[in-house]
């Protein structure tokens, strides 16, 4: 049986699914692997405002020793306005496949499901771990998912993730680890006044100045073989005072830390803190740590992706960690994950639009990846 | 002919004028002059939003050579919500008479008159410099009374504003001088972009932070005799970014200077300009001078005034250069001026009220400086 993964892909965008998504985009799914042998589970988790989110576990058992993991998410970040042509209505144009989703990765599903069926079921167990949450909260999507494959005993050996990783061209890039994401708040507070009689007043602000720029001196390391170095960016100060002439009564800065694997977001947290409470014991310092740093380093999985992608690109992808997060950050904790999809220029943006080649392509190095995977 | 201060100030109070103000409250005063012997000129000038502003030029010449003025403003406030009683009703309840304006400054402007009232005619010339922008924009304030001033050839030799400049009892404190006050704005420019891609963007918040670290360690100077240092504050900082993963493409902070006779408004705009140009030469530094220090020193006016205080009250009143700006900063371009008034406690606040006695001793105070300087 054989799938082409343009019509699965147009079908999918054609289910309109922004974050945090439910329903129909997952019948479609559901109604392309169940002909190909997967048993299909599907979920709902979570209430508002972050849910409620549909989660897909899509499993076919095979002969061979092996399980393989696809991972991948089916909401989509809100069109926005401005579309050449409607984003949930899939257009070819010239060599292009239009729509929300095409690239961040209604296509890499649909290259999932094509390189299943092109695998012969024998060759070893395959599984789809699908979210209907990646581009929001996150939180009752692949977390939830994991929960309910421990409940039912479904522990791939090692996964993939379709995230469009690749750059410039299908094959450039590819993801071994993500840095890991952490912001946080500092508070100071104060006594309000007139600035005509400062000393009845404590005013925050220069005390969260000195907190910023002791922030600002520090360095918290070089980077790795496979990690840049860790970076801290301000992203916001909040005062909110209109009066000239008053002396605000608290100052508010947040901050956002991109870290390697040689920090944890808790003890930058407790870094954060322990320089404010240095300039202001009172100052509140409250950190959320979106994912802590992982690294799965060059191994089998990437060195098996590597050749898929050479082999269909002539190209070999760089492994790399920049970026932002993704779900690996959660599936890292079952085995080896690395992350492999399409050029990502287009994605989040209006008109995103993936090569029908590519999009051939990809189903092709995913298949390749599936019999290097579950037959060497 | 007798004035009871503490009629004419209910009547004063009953007329709502809230900055900026025309109307009513004004003919209220005229009422009360022109049966003295005054000449009442009333005028209003500017427009929305800082206008229009009601003036009153009184004028009661007298035989002997010295010509004295009092200065003061009939608009108030707003009075905010959750007095006891109404606002603009006033109202005696024990030993105080509440109504807004009764210490800011209506109960001043009735003690000038009952001063004036009992002030024999031929002593000498006594004007009355009433503005109906005291407490807003001041653009058409007293500036435009100092024009018209100007074109009729009236010119004090000298000035009492009638500020509530007493602290804690009736007569504790004059002011002989006022701090500058300038507020500047500081903005710096960056370029907006993703957190995970720093080296994409130009974090405008570290140079901000530089910035107002370096104005930290300034200190302005040590203060002379008769002023406290000139004092920086910083009143806000916006950047404005609600996006966690965004750096912004600007940032923006405010400061507030309190200033001596020993810095000029200009001076200090220049200077915080170049500590921002060190940092970021794109940074933009507005500054808008509110005033000027001004002092008229310790000298006939100032001793006539605590002699007459010291008379009524047994304190000899502090001479001092604190506090806010008032309109002294214009008037002290024509001659001496020194500020005198009730105690400061309620100004500005809900349940604004004037101690009865207090008002009666003001208007004997008042009185006895007009003795003073017209006979002595």
């Amino acid at each position: 049986m054989t799938i082409d993964p343009i019509d699965l892909a147009k079908a999918l965008i054609a289910a309109p699914s922004v974050t945090p998504a439910t329903g129909a985009v997952f019948g479609v799914l559901e109604a392309a692997l169940v002909p190909l042998g997967f048993t299909v589970e599907r979920f709902i988790d979570g209430i508002e405002p972050d849910g409620p989110v549909e989660n897909l576990l899509a499993v076919r058992r095979g002969a061979g020793p092996v399980h393989f993991g696809f991972a991948g998410h089916l909401d989509v970040v809100p069109p926005g306005v401005g579309w050449a042509s409607d984003a949930f209505v899939p257009e070819i144009r010239g060599n292009l496949l239009y729509g929300r989703g095409a690239v961040d990765m209604k296509g890499a599903i649909a290259a999932f499901v094509a390189a299943a069926a092109a695998t012969p079921v024998e060759a070893g167990t395959i599984s789809l771990i699908v979210t209907g949450d990646e581009e929001g909260a996150a939180i009752f999507g692949t977390r939830a998912l994991m929960e309910h494959m421990d409940a039912r005993g479904v522990r791939p050996d090692m996964i993939l993730v379709g995230e469009p990783t690749s750059v410039n061209r299908l094959g450039d890039m590819m993801k071994i680890g993500r840095r890991g994401s952490v912001n946080i708040w500092i508070d100071v507070p104060g006594v309000q006044g007139h600035v005509a009689y400062p000393h009845l007043a404590d005013n925050p602000i220069p005390k969260l100045v000195r907190i910023l720029a002791a922030i600002d001196g520090v360095t918290l390391d070089e980077g790795t073989d496979w990690f840049q170095p860790s970076n801290i960016e301000f992203t916001d100060i909040e005062v909110g005072n209109g009066a000239t002439n008053v002396i605000p009564a608290s100052a508010r800065a947040r901050l956002s830390i991109r870290f390697n694997d040689q920090q944890t977001g808790a003890e930058l947290v407790e870094m954060i803190e322990r320089i404010a409470h240095d300039v202001e014991p009172r100052a509140k310092v409250v950190g959320k740590i979106s994912g802590e740093a992982f690294l799965t380093p060059p191994g089998d999985l990437s060195a098996l992706v590597a050749e898929a992608v050479h082999a269909e690109t002539d190209i070999m992808p760089e492994l790399s960690t920049t970026g932002g997060t993704s779900d690996a950050r959660f599936l890292h904790a079952l085995c080896p994950v690395v992350e492999f999809g399409l050029p990502n220029a287009t994605m989040h943006k209006l008109d995103e639009a993936v090569a029908v080649a590519d999009l051939h392509k990809l189903a092709a190095i995913y298949r390749g990846v599936l019999m290097r995977a579950l037959l060497d």
